[in-house]
């Protein structure tokens, strides 16, 4: 199969946010410890006032590195249909203390954590945004700088 | 859909010895600075000698991070078939001076980095290697610890 013409930006932009909202999505979540240990793993997404939002046990490895370091860097989709984001830790809430961020959550997740102890909630302010699929959308991958779209 | 059973250890081991070995397979590289701050890209992947290869450009933040601590954390498969590794760099090597592992990388990928100045090939060992689908396939997750198979 020839590979596509790259995308527009604007293209690009709408495929990113309608991939966001998708329901029962999942996203993978980089974090490093103080010592720069790397961590990786798959958790369930809500895209929720432009905030990527995660529910994770508070003692989990993701939870302690993104609680001290305040950074994560996220990918959404398959490797060949990726969104990458660089993002920051807004706030950090217990799953039954938000009422409407927890419905929100449970709108797009397919699962339901609020009944379980211990549960997080991460809210994630997206800085950077690249979107690419194959080589030839490397260039013009970057959607979003220090927080503000470019298109 | 309901979920499946959990598969058998002897099973996911014989899955992921599987997914490794699949032709055009990429992997998420997760990676850090020594300031603790995540990186992560997906890669194209060979499985060579039990080792994970890729091919990264020698001034990518993937092979600085990964020349200075030694480590990454891979996961290959989708998000909810996922094989996740915890590995130590074992070497590094101008993709154009070894030839064997330069015709095993591009037997599986779908590229030849070859040609391309200043590419670099890691060759990754596994130390952990975890196999999960869904929930109910956490338990029982770890098929390599101290990188020694446990099935």
């Amino acid at each position: 199969m020839p590979t596509p013409e790259p995308r527009e930006p604007r293209t690009r932009k709408a495929d990113t946010l309608a991939m966001l909202a998708r329901p029962a999505i999942d996203v993978w979540v980089a974090t490093a410890s103080a010592a720069g240990a790397p961590y990786l793993v798959p958790v369930s997404l809500a895209w929720v006032d432009d905030r990527v939002v995660v529910a994770v046990e508070s003692s989990s490895v993701t939870a302690r590195n993104l609680t001290t370091s305040g950074t994560a860097r996220l990918a959404v989709g398959p490797t060949r249909d990726v969104v990458m984001m660089d993002v920051v830790l807004e706030r950090s809430v217990d799953v039954a203390d938000d009422e409407r961020l927890g419905a929100a959550y449970v709108g797009q997740a397919d699962w339901d954590p609020r009944p379980s102890p211990g549960y997080l909630f991460l809210v994630l302010r997206p800085v950077r945004v690249q979107a690419w699929r194959e080589a030839n959308e490397i260039a013009g991958r970057t959607l979003m700088r220090d927080g503000t779209w470019l298109v």
